[in-house]
């Protein structure tokens, strides 16, 4: 009677430190068969690092002819190199009718939302700004300037929240993969991503 | 952090036969405290109904009145008696935060729909058509005629389907009240629907 058309894109972002790499961790450790996006980076492989497995590495030259071929779903600098998601195996995975869960950060989610807005996207907030504070200063031994400039970029990635379809507060890790599991449940329901054969 | 601006405005419908009636009826069952509408209708009460609690009781001519004065959410014709939803205390609960759950034939629904995009309009599916005929039939002791009828009259209600925003399969009572309670949670996660303190 009901068949979804294909699978949901799924994005999971939010602002730095608010553990949406902890969330997806978890999703990811409790649906085993879940499709896994490897990365592309121009950064040079660290010990005991696979090609094709924990990265796929380029080198800056080929990351760029890449970027022109539209091979990249989203891609963005970080420290002098550039990390992308390779958009095929994305979209092949999709067009099976499983779900992709991606994590991504602020400004790639734009990216992906600017073409694919049917995609479903989803905004960890912390429960408060103070407990965010917290959480980037329990990092690790940074200093007083770094942690501000953390928080001060966590700010700015605050103010894209309302682009998103949901919020999710991370409380608990549980919470958050709980309300996500229940997202991906219920927009599988939507009309549009359908097909009722009467 | 989080906090929704406003109730839910949920509408449940879909053909007839389908079993909406008894699934709203588990659903205000579990939910004690939900807001109950009380429809209008210009038929006589019958023994036992209270004006105000069972309907609110109109003549004719009120009833009329009512509508050129924009009183109902909807309102339709039902073999020669009008029946009708009264606005005001649906936006009444809706403003103070509470949902309203409201169970609407097909027609009402997309009146409802073309004034308020805002709401939650969930469309149930029987689990098959065979399933849909049986219980057409099964209601009672009606002619083949009438149970045709009202067959079709189900097609054509099913052709509204897609100007719904979620489906729900009724294959059990249980099922299809818990996805109606998950599609509530998750639709007050949607960022337009939350004001976000930071």
């Amino acid at each position: 009677m009901l068949k979804n058309k294909e699978g949901l894109l799924v994005v999971i972002s939010g602002p730095s430190g608010v553990g949406k790499g902890t969330i997806c961790k978890e999703y990811f450790n409790q649906k085993k068969d879940a499709f896994l996006s490897v990365s592309a980076t121009t950064r040079q492989p660290r010990q005991g690092e696979i090609d094709g497995e924990s990265y796929h590495f380029f080198s800056h030259e080929k990351f760029n002819q890449l970027i022109k071929e539209d091979y990249f779903l989203e891609w963005a600098d970080f420290c002098g190199q550039r990390y992308g998601t390779p958009k095929k195996p994305v979209f092949d995975c999709i067009a099976q009718g499983k779900d992709v869960v991606l994590e991504i950060e602020v400004q790639g989610a734009m990216q992906i939302r600017a073409k694919h807005p049917e995609g479903v996207y989803i905004f960890i907030l912390p429960p408060s700004m103070e407990e965010l504070r917290k959480r980037l200063e329990g990092r690790g031994t940074e200093s007083k300037d770094v942690v501000e400039k953390r928080l001060q970029t966590a700010l700015k990635e605050l103010e894209y929240a309302s682009k998103y379809n949901y919020y999710v507060i991370n409380d608990t890790v549980e919470n958050a993969v709980g309300l996500i599991n229940k997202i991906i449940e219920v927009e599988k329901l939507r009309s549009e991503r359908c097909n009722l054969n009467i």
